[in-house]
Order: structure tokens, then sequence, then C-alpha cells
């Protein structure tokens, strides 16, 4: 398995999820659109062990559980990093992006710990 | 904007989404279910923009809609990053501990370019 | 729009469906892969108005967020209808022969109001 | 299992449905917020069903996975039910409302046949 330490995280796992797709010969199956529609399978396999619990603490989850979403907060992670890796998007600068635009949308002064408000923003 | 370059990309992010959340007081919201679900929430939104594409690849998506993509591929990593964050899991560590899992299920030798038995054994 | 009182609730909806997907001739877009996906992110959307309440009840939405709740669900049955459309699945049977096998899962005598149950169960 | 032919199909449902949660004491656990996250995994686990296909057409699905697709189309439906009786949501009416807003958002004369204006009128 890949795994060079000069590299970033990323990028560590992208070539890890690279070698492994290419070892299958699995890269035919990966176009963008596949690979979207896998992402939020994931994502909402992730979110099955939630949806009955009051907030999914760790004490509420227990151990076993919380064993079961590691491992679908990694698949949604392969995914994620393989559609990056398809589209050529550099994912630590378009959170960098990403958060530089939210900070404008959702001014810290204005939108600090109200809900109702939080929810009207997000919306 | 905490930005360590002796930091790992992930723990970098983490910072960045902790101190974002932080400065809002957002916390509050931020049990692990109500992550769970925004995450869902934003993959969904990702894979909105392939919804009715071939394959969605760059040149059929177009640049203007490649940076909305960005984008949302931004907001997915920020949420999975706060979610492990919360349940305190280490994203690297989760996906090279899935890796291993993943090449015990799926033997490259067995399952390589076979678009039929790569569905089944997925589902 | 077709609207035959003859005909029952799920055979109305499919036809008025029908008749505006014909008039904008969008069948071609409408594979049961694009449809599926389609329908999953209008959940989404729905999911989207609570993912930040504490349990969504009409008092805790309110009014406004009431009616786009409501227009959200009509868009996730109506890509419900035409997807059974495509696939000629009959919706109400389809519930009636899920509902065999849900109460054969979940003998009520074994899994009454038992969240820990339900929960596992379930996943 | 209540089966009464003078209900539409939607309100058999609704009490079928009923039926199945009281005696599993099951109503505790249907928040709006969670019916509508369980609706969002169940779409997702049929989006699943499609999402390394072509096209998903019952040729290409093959007979026993079109009965796991019905069932889990009869999972999105249960769930849709039971979060318009949560919100005392008339579904049949809450989808002629919003077809004539989607013919006033799509008029037929301007969008007909054309992928790339559908694709913008949706996004």
């Amino acid at each position: 398995m890949a795994n060079d330490p000069a590299l970033g995280d990323l990028a560590q796992l992208r070539d890890i999820v690279r070698q492994f797709v290419d070892e299958r010969d699995w890269d035919q199956f990966h176009s963008p659109k596949n690979l979207a529609a896998a992402l939020t399978v994931e994502a909402a396999e992730l979110l099955e062990h939630f949806q009955w619990l009051h907030n999914g603490r760790p004490e509420e989850l227990g151990p076993a559980k919380l064993v079961e979403v590691r491992h679908e907060m990694a698949d949604v992670l392969v995914y994620l990093v393989r559609l990056a890796d398809k589209l050529d998007v550099d994912l630590l600068g378009a959170v960098q992006e990403k958060m530089v635009l939210n900070r404008a949308k959702y001014p810290a002064e204005q939108v600090r710990g109200d809900a109702r408000k939080y929810h009207e923003y997000k919306s």
C-alpha cells in the first residue's frame, strides 16, 4: 500500500484508493456521476446508525456501533477522495475557499448561537 | 484561520472547522446525529449536479458547474471532519483499517473488471 | 390534467406525472437509475428542513416551513410514482407485500416499545 | 390489516402503517425529523441497487434485483405516508398543488426535450 509520509494525508489517501481500484480494474465504473451516487449511499448508511437515537454521542452509540460508524465514515471519505481524483479537485484548497465564502455568508456577530437564525441562514 | 503546516491536512481541516464553529457558538447544534444528517444532505446536493448527466466528467459538467461541485465536495468534507472531531475518530486510520477489510472482501484476482461481480459483491 | 375519480390515488398520480413528462419530452432523461438518484436528492432536500431541529413537529417547524416540507414531500412522491411507472411496479401491492415481511421480521410481542431492540432490528 | 376499498390508496396505506406502528408502540420514535432521516436512508438504499448500472431498466436489473427494488420502493412509501400522517399532509393534494407550480416553472414550450435546459432549470 502506497504510504509516503512526505505526502499530505489527502494525497496519501488518493494513492491508497487509486492502487486499490487499479488492482481490480474498477476505474471503468468510476464516472463522477456513479461516484457521487456511491458517496450519497455511504453517507446515508452512516446516517442509518443515528436515525432513531437522541443525539448519537459515543455513550449512546456504544462501542460496537462506533466501530461500524467509523467504517462508514471511511467509506464516505474513500468515495470523496476518489471523486476528487477523477475531477482533479484539491480538497484542502476547496475547503479553504469554501470557508472564506461561509465567513462572508454567516458573519459570526450576526448568527452567534441562534438556532432559528442558523436554520434560516442554512436553508 | 488556523493553518499549521506541521499538522496533517485532516488535522488542519479539523482546526479550521472547529474555529469557525466556535466563533458562531454552533457546537450546540452539532450532535453526531445532526452532523450525519447534514453530511447526507450535502452529499445529495453534490449528486444533484450529476443526476441528469451521462457521466459527469469535467467536459460534460462545464467549468461553472465544476466550481459548484467543488464547493459541495468541500461541504461534505467539512461535515465529515466535524463528525470525526465529535466522535474522536482518526479518519486516516479509519480508511487504512477499512482498506484492509476491503482487500479481504474483494480479492483482486476474483473481482477484476467484472461489472456483474463487482455489483454483486458490493450489494 | 388527467383526473379520473374511478382510478385509485396512485394511478391518478401516475397519469398526472406521465402527462407532465410527455408534454416536455423528458422521458428520455427518466432512466430508473436517474429517477432513483432524483428521488434520493428530493428526500435529502426534505431532510434538510429538519436537520437542526429537535423533532420537527408542526409547532417547531412553523407554517411557512410546513408548506415547503409539503412541497418536498410531493417531489419525493412524484419521483417514486414515476420510477414505479418505468419499472411497472404496483406500489400499493408492494407495500402490502413488504408489510407481510415486516410483520414476520418484527413480531409485535418481541419488539414492543423497545428503542434498543428497534434499533438493533432495523440495522 | 385495515383494508377498506372505500378509502383511497393513500388513506389505506396510512391506516396499514398506523396499525403496524401502534402494535409495536413505535410512535414514540416517529418524530418528523426521524422519519425524514429514515425516508432518506431508504431512498439511498434504493439508489444503491442502481449505482453501478448503466440505466437500471428491468432487463439490466434482472428479476431478483427487481424484487429488492420493489421492496425498497415500498419502504420509501411507508415512511413518506407515515411522515404525512404525523404532519397532517394530504399527499395527493400536495402533488396536485406542486404540479401547478411545476407547470409555471417549466413551461412545456420552453423546456421541451432540451437536456441542458432541463438541467439548468432543475438546479
